[in-house]
């Protein structure tokens, strides 16, 4: 089966040998030394002098994070499907309060949607932003929307789960204060490891709030990570396969050798699917440059789509949420080969017309 | 290095086969299947027909999810070492009030301890006990707590992250309401993933108790469970090497010959250090069966112990806590043969004497 999917994605053969390597002490000086040089690779990646934690959780572990270390009663939460809705979900069921930004679906958060909702609720402590939303394949105009946040003084969360990798992130520069993505996406790691930076600002805040409990406390995070460690066992084998991705990337030609290589196989699956007549989900120049949400003909459903790829080999993505059956999704992350997009573009092509589809 | 480690530990060769396969979509029927069958291997193991979650997170994760789904107001924290402490700090930082019982380091929790307790503070909705605390090699008598407690009515959460697996426990006779473990103990699997059984009663409890957050929802577990799934990305390298674990186990004669595989090699180690001179930290009679906790002989710090022996290319595991520099510990859980215990035991005797060590 050829991976095209939003996550867990197909993971690079050098990562997968990392993972069957044996044990060792979470506490050894191996240890200790692998922690360290991950952490300061994805600190160079995201270009931030921040803490930069190794999650014993996936990324949505620092949704949890974020909203019960830094949020003291209300929040901004913008939603563009899915995951923004979970980001959402999260913050009630901690308790606190939230505001939203919902607009229609396949449409992105404005930077003037985020000037005027903060404007009017100056008691909002921190906003939310799904960064690429997998669920529609959209991606917001981060830089833009993290300025704003900013200027209005806020704690800003961006939920990188499907962007961090994928695309440009530079964390200091755009002020982000926690920035996290999962294992298992773009890094083409298995999954159960999330990470993310953590700045001076938000552990400051993290301080001054209460029943924070322990799995996901910032400041029990920072404390641990000084002495090259987790407060629980830290999650060996996905670190060192993130490891040595990173270390890869390194080796290859940097961030933007990775960033171009993702963009070009992007490319040409969004290319392909609009020659065989099909039309993305997202509203025109906010697609994601990872997962490309495609509009299920009419009359055809897109599970079937879905179901009809794996027969042939290829395992793309269903559709999510209230779009599952109007959209198919295909996923351009880890372990892809080019010839692959071809052979699974020529058989997404075979699939419509057994579906009776005409353009 | 051969591994006498309390976690992560050596892992079995077929579970390390496990994880470097290629990874897959959690919500696929290939996962589905690996969910639903490891889910049921885990219930027969423990005997139970209580739900057995599959926690993207470690063993402390469950400590975490037991305070905040199941505690009101007010919970017992037994405390026999480091990870009992745990369990109370785990309790506090989520804004619960605690009692404490918190005998002499080295002596059990027993029986009329907890009676007493319970008898003088009828407002306790709920009771943890470390089953077999890692950190001074002791095991609790938990078929007598837990008849005690549910004598009481109340919740009972068990840590059972270095017993599960290595000693018997049986879940619905006993009665436990959550008792989890993690990956990287007994069943000898790398860190990353917490398993655990929560009951009728306990998933009642969570139906009453506010901002219980999202991560470690029982309820929102419960209903993904259902789809023969998890909420976040599933641990899914993990989870298939314990489900090769279990199944080996099954193979091999099932759970006793399991637990007597781990007796023996208890055995022969504990005698084995005696042998040479050396004392047991713990009060006799509770000796956990899986790491023996060794009192490091007087002027000799347990560290330096610890230190040669990783010359020798044995990682035993430091002392933790108060009693770091007097004690020393030796796992038995994982992939161990043997010939290496005599090995082991045999530098161990050396590296004494090279210590300066007199009888």
């Amino acid at each position: 089966m050829r991976l095209f999917t939003v996550g867990p994605v197909a993971c690079y053969p050098e990562v997968l040998k990392e993972m069957k390597q044996q044990m060792f002490s979470h506490r050894s000086q191996e240890y200790k030394k692998l922690h360290a040089e991950t952490v300061e690779l994805l600190q160079n990646f995201l270009e931030t002098k921040n803490e930069v934690f190794l999650f014993s959780s996936t990324g949505s572990g620092f949704m949890e994070a974020s909203v019960r270390n830094c949020v003291n009663k209300k929040m901004l939460c913008c939603i563009c499907g899915s995951f923004g809705k979970r980001f959402a979900d999260v913050a009630t069921s901690n308790g606190k309060q939230i505001e939203t930004i919902e607009p229609p679906l396949g449409e992105p958060i404005t930077p003037d949607l985020l000037d005027q909702k903060l404007m009017k609720n100056p008691d909002i402590e921190a906003v939310s932003i799904t960064h690429n939303e997998t669920s529609v394949g959209l991606m917001n105009p981060l830089e833009e929307l993290a300025a704003i946040a900013k200027e209005h003084g806020k704690l800003l969360f961006v939920d990188a789960v499907s962007s961090m990798g994928g695309t440009e992130i530079i964390v200091d520069k755009w002020d982000l204060d926690v920035c996290f993505s999962s294992s298992q996406k773009c890094f083409g790691v298995p999954p159960g490891l999330g990470v993310g930076s953590v700045s001076e600002e938000a552990l400051k805040k993290s301080e001054t709030i209460k029943n924070k409990g322990w799995y996901f406390d910032f400041k029990i995070w920072e404390k641990y990570q000084k002495q090259k460690g987790t407060p629980m066992t830290s999650v060996i084998p996905q670190i060192a396969g993130l490891n040595r991705i990173l270390k890869m990337i390194e080796e290859k030609g940097g961030k933007k050798w990775f960033f171009n290589l993702y963009a070009e196989r992007n490319q040409q699956i969004r290319e392909g699917v609009e020659k065989l007549g099909l039309t993305l989900f997202p509203k025109s120049g906010y697609e994601s440059p990872t997962v490309t949400c495609v509009n299920a003909p009419a009359n055809i459903d897109g599970l079937e789509i879905y179901e009809k790829m794996r027969k042939k080999g290829f395992e793309l993505a269903k559709g999510y949420g209230s779009i599952k059956n109007a959209t198919f999704r295909i996923g351009n992350m880890g372990y892809i080969e080019f010839e692959d997009i071809h052979s699974m573009l020529e058989a997404l092509g075979t699939v419509l017309v057994d579906l009776g589809w005409k353009r």
